[in-house]
């Protein structure tokens, strides 16, 4: 490990964690086995090359603090985006991560011309796709990046200029190639821009109409071109806009199925973003798990005082247990869904270590989840809990609301003469304080002696 | 006026209005006609029952302040009941509005088990009805309470509890049946407790389809009695509980499309509530008028720095403005929409004579914003902004995203070979600080010289 | 223990918890010695007769649920608040508690004047010394209901009114005679209606001059008295009111120092409050640590999605251990604090046997929390972290700031030539994430084994 | 006028503004009379250097959109710093502001070290100098940058790392004799680096007595070098750190008051940031009046919806009235404050006209809400209704609490057997909603005829 790029003395690697926090993991073992299938399998991690290789640890108040390896050893840009394959490829191995992701603008520099840009695009993926061959590390997904460039000032798909919004469809055009080449398992849109500043100034149909047309095509040329990556739109509720039309899992959805698409996308859910609009992030999963439409997950989290988008690493155990529990109720993140950390180490955690250090408190982090939900299935606790509760669905008068025969006539024949006391009697506690307790006990007792 | 039971020497009326706030009308005036309607026609003003005659102000930390004519003067529940019928007619003739509405819990008090309950409620029902006949005032909506009683302590039509269920569908079924007997133009259903607590111990899936059931027995009963009334679903995303499954405009739109429900339910929008969402009370009307699903408004406002509904007299001429902008926008509040007050005066604003001032400054509020709105539309102020906006679609590359013939590789044959200068050039400034001042400009220009 | 007013099966002790939450403690036990004083004595609990003995679960939008057993016994009011204090005492002796605390008007009810008010109250006074006597149960704090009664609609010690002002003074004046009746160790003020509604009908100066006055009075009258109750003022930012004049620790304390009060007075501190001011409960802590004036704790939990005052029983293992830590820094809650229930069950969480739940889930999450920083506090985990960070103030041109020798011409002189790479250089990375996951290790770690 | 270097058409004046918005003044004529001063005298406009003259319109997900006419003309950036000069003071002429603020970090490239940052500095003041002197354009006040520079990573005088702490200290010393040179009316510091990012590996109490005593070097050293600007702090909760010490207005005068600075320093406040902390502008603008603390204003706004720093151009009338109603109750802003528009345009709003019209919103907005607030003034709408409202404490008990004479004997004395219905007596309804509508009838009427 000496000859690698990053010259870290202990890359992460199981076992060499202290109490006290060595560079290494507590939980995370690739192929330990947990509910029939290896940490691996279920967790998929990816890495995020856009955060990891790309930002600066900027803030809207202050300069870059990023402390990385390839600063200053390269003067033209795409030697620089050259290199910096080289730098993730090494990152990825030293982590034991199996998947990255990219947007399109994170990997090469843009041209003054869309053809230009994609010159540079190529040479670059010439040289990802030789060390995807090489390593084995697969792409999660990569995603176009039409919210950075000022072009996109007012949107790209979403945009009220046609140009702009001709642009990103061709952008998106050379992106889904990309996919096809590198084999992406899944293609991400993440509107950023689409969404609005102020209503006033907003045609919201005629924009939606449109942003809907673009996604059909996508559709289209996917199709024509053999691409099979599961596509996948991310809700945020805001920021950089004042109100993005992805807003949350459910607003997605209603979008999806009123422009008859909801065949065609998943959704990839973050747990900062959940947060901005005002959820868990368990609600999200689970809102997208039962409308069938869950497809990855952003591994990250926010702080529910702050209100903007911290991407901070994943470090809360009663989040990651939610989360994993999720997982594993569905039986998999998604189809072919990961958990890719768009994610970074606070401005005040700057160095190439802590980058590796960052990773591993979330690959770690969410190992522990795992191994906590995976008790609480095993052991049924809420399964239980649940079916319990809802016990009186199973028969009787709760039967004939579930095979479809109840009627409020019927109800109401049932019902008309019971005296408030029985109703009341009905109604049982759920002891909730008990509950979080519960989960207490399942965390530390799982991690505690693990 | 003199022999009203309420007692208050100036009951409003136009023209006694002064600078420093008479008991008055400064904007509202029934009859007069704005853009091709009277006011009345637009504006559809109700009062809400559970409010004004039967709420006393009280808060999680104080008991009720409300100073009503009627305190202390009926020692049985239901005989209060029925005089407030008699209390209530006449409060909606000093003050000029048409339309009422009220939860089934609000007029009549509850018995021990549900026959002895509607028994209560025929008997103050009988009186309205005949007060309705007398006076020509008009049911917006009613709705039936299913979150007050003990008994909805984990929800009615999402309760785990098929007793608590089976009492909900039954308590529907006579609620639906005193629309039809009152002539109500809509029916509201509002879900406070349909949602959790927690989400560990709730099958969200199994809720959702429990409620989707009820809806569809609600449909069914109201075709067999012959029922019109327009269905309404209210949106509100917490409070009383952590989580409301109708969280916003979008959410209840993806759950109607979800179980296929979405041709019988419209939305009942709330400023509050939306704002409690992160919406503006503007974006959740724009949201339900696009997706076709525009049904009523309550007229009420929040406070953004607060996080509980606080349900002020709506009294911003921001937010009345781009209310009645959109719906002038619409052409109507919706098929059978009004402006309902679900609104209740401040704790310290307690006496009768406040209740009648709030509704004027409520109803003068939004005839304000009518007055504005109006002319906003009539010299196309937003039209043409919007249209000059987005006109790039009105020809060339845009117009074949329009009529369906572009492709995403037509749009790359257009634009691989467009330097950034060009596409930056394409992108115009929208002068947002100007618009909002010119906004500003209608409002003070319109009202001040009214 | 069958005797227990309560009638519930296995009342709480140690050693019954199992993995699945048996009714029991997993690591609270009163006699443990941990960092050289027992458990009891760290963490002095009591419980709060208002949520507990008085609440009925109520919500804005529901009637009570609460299960208790005095429910419907007592056909007069003082019958059944002499009642309550048999409850009440059997509560805390079966819970293993040895603090109590409550407002006035939870024990007693109201007369129609003040003086019959407090001969009711005289009353439950002596029943409530006679217990305090036979069973060692000490009263933590009272405090004074200034909130409750329609009479302070518009505020007590901030009212306009000066009868409103005059009575709260004389209900002030009995409140402290009792506080020293009964050996009240502190006496606590919340001014829940000491704030606004509205700025612009507010004399803001006028208000806060009051109710310094009634303050300077209060503790003239303990002087007098012979009251040494430590005072303490709860800060809370809004909530009944838009804004409340406690908003936050640092507010209190400026408040406190402008009136020349700060001697007087600590502050009693409360984690939902501090979430609602925008902050963690831990900042609160140190603010008040740092500038001497903690007092004491209410033990509870928000939920920051969450926009209003849901008094939570504590259980996020994260809070108790930073509220923990805090303490074990501090050396003792406060003077003479304790950690008080302001906590209810959640409204689904209704019977008795849950309110006794709940107190235990309380009661070993902030053990659980002390065991973990105690732990911390022993191995130096923190101080080690922050005594290293700060260590360049401890010698060279840091040790001249501290010392009062800099002045910015030194400084100058030591900094002018200083080249950007070494002032770069002199920034020491705080490797957060893995900050963050030791915390995580200390917990899991502790208490997995506890 | 056409020499401007801006090279804008209608550079904005009085009376070019119509309906729709020309680029020009409805309300704002600089030598008006209102209430005893001319516009010019109330209003007392400030520039802001960093957003217009060097801020690109960035934001964390998207380049600069910025057009301005000095883009790309220069390539060396003290030549550029230079040139901006004369882009400043034109675009004050034009405009007709008397006065500006800036960072050092604004107006000059740094260098390797402070000497030669300062040396760079030195040359754009001596440009600025000449520019004051030719133009009568005033220094509102100026700022030391401690923030943007990746050396503050950590924070400036509360950085844990000394080397930082005394570059700080430097580079205070050369803006303070800045400040001297060009007569600055006030001297601001905005701590936007001190707090804290996480409270585990903080210590606040060190980093206080750290900051504290910078301030203090900071008094002596403008005694010593005879600069007579009003010092200033500036509050913000959080953004961009996690929490931020200068919090609210009311935690920054706690602090002061803490260290004995408080008759060194007054308080520069900012809407957006108000609202950040959970206030209104207005009452962090009473809070610092009453406590003799204003200093000067930060003219922006924030969208209550949006939880970061968006500074928008002040466009709200409710906002700028009250503002203004607080500045004439004061008599002055602050002893020596303006108005300093610490907004910028949009990013969607670009060009250097949007600049100019954004300006001239802000400006007009302001001018608005002191005609407004003027007129209730002169009419004493406020003032009749607050003194009414406490007038209890004229006279009676209430003067006894006024004049000291009270004690809580005195009070239950009075009030120990005044019966309920003649407490409830004593309170006034206050009428709020009528409040509204009232302040809504000064707005449209005082602005629709003006």
């Amino acid at each position: 490990m000496s000859e690698n790029l990053w010259n870290i003395d202990k890359i992460p690697f199981v076992g060499t964690s202290s109490l006290r926090q060595g560079l290494g993991f507590r939980y995370y073992d690739a192929e330990r086995v947990v509910a029939g299938k290896t940490m691996r399998e279920w967790l998929r991690f990816g890495v995020a090359y856009w955060h990891s290789f790309q930002a600066e640890l900027v803030d809207p108040f202050g300069e870059g603090t990023a402390q990385r390896p390839f600063d200053g050893k390269y003067s033209k840009p795409l030697d620089l985006a050259l290199a910096k394959v080289d730098y993730a490829f090494d990152f990825y191995k030293a982590l034991g991560v199996d998947y990255f992701c990219f947007h399109d603008r994170d990997i090469a520099p843009e041209g003054d011309t869309l053809r230009e840009t994609n010159a540079n695009l190529d040479k670059v993926v010439d040289a990802i796709e030789a060390k995807q061959k090489e390593t084995g590390v697969k792409l999660l997904w990569n995603t176009s990046s039409l919210f950075t460039n000022r072009r996109f000032v007012s949107g790209a798909a979403t945009s009220p200029f046609a140009e702009i919004y001709s642009y990103a469809g061709a952008q998106l055009k050379h992106s889904l190639e990309i996919a096809k080449r590198l084999g992406a398992e899944n293609y991400v849109f993440w509107g950023g821009r689409e969404g609005y500043e102020n209503l006033w100034n907003t045609d919201l149909k005629r924009e939606q109409d449109h942003i809907a047309a673009m996604f059909q095509m996508c559709v289209d040329y996917a199709k024509e071109i053999g691409l099979d990556a599961q596509f996948m739109l991310e809700p945020k509720p805001k920021e950089p806009t004042s109100h993005q039309y992805d807003f949350d899992a459910a607003t997605t959805i209603a979008f999806l199925q009123t422009y008859g698409l909801q065949d065609h996308f998943k959704l990839n859910l973050e747990g900062n973003h959940a947060n901005l609009a005002g959820h868990t992030y368990q609600h999200e999963i689970r809102v997208a798990r039962e409308a069938g439409m869950l497809g990855s997950l952003d591994a990250n989290q926010g702080d529910k005082l702050i209100g903007w988008d911290i991407d901070e690493f994943p470090s809360d155990l009663y989040e990651t247990t939610a989360v994993m529990w999720e997982v594993l109720a569905e039986g998999q993140i998604g189809p072919h869904g990961g958990l890719n950390f768009d994610a970074k180490p606070r401005r005040t955690s700057f160095t190439a270590e802590d980058l590796f250090r960052a990773h591993v408190v979330g690959m770690d982090s969410y190992a522990a989840g795992l191994l906590v939900a995976a008790r609480m299935h095993e052991e049924g606790l809420i399964e239980d809990l649940v079916s319990e509760r809802y016990s009186s669905f199973d028969s009787g008068i709760g039967a004939t609301v579930e095979d479809g025969t109840a009627s409020l006539a019927s109800l109401e024949a049932h019902s008309l003469d019971i005296p408030q006391a029985d109703l009341v009697a009905a109604t049982k506690s759920d002891h909730l304080e008990s509950v979080k307790a519960t989960i207490n006990n399942y965390i530390v007792d799982t991690l505690g002696r693990a």
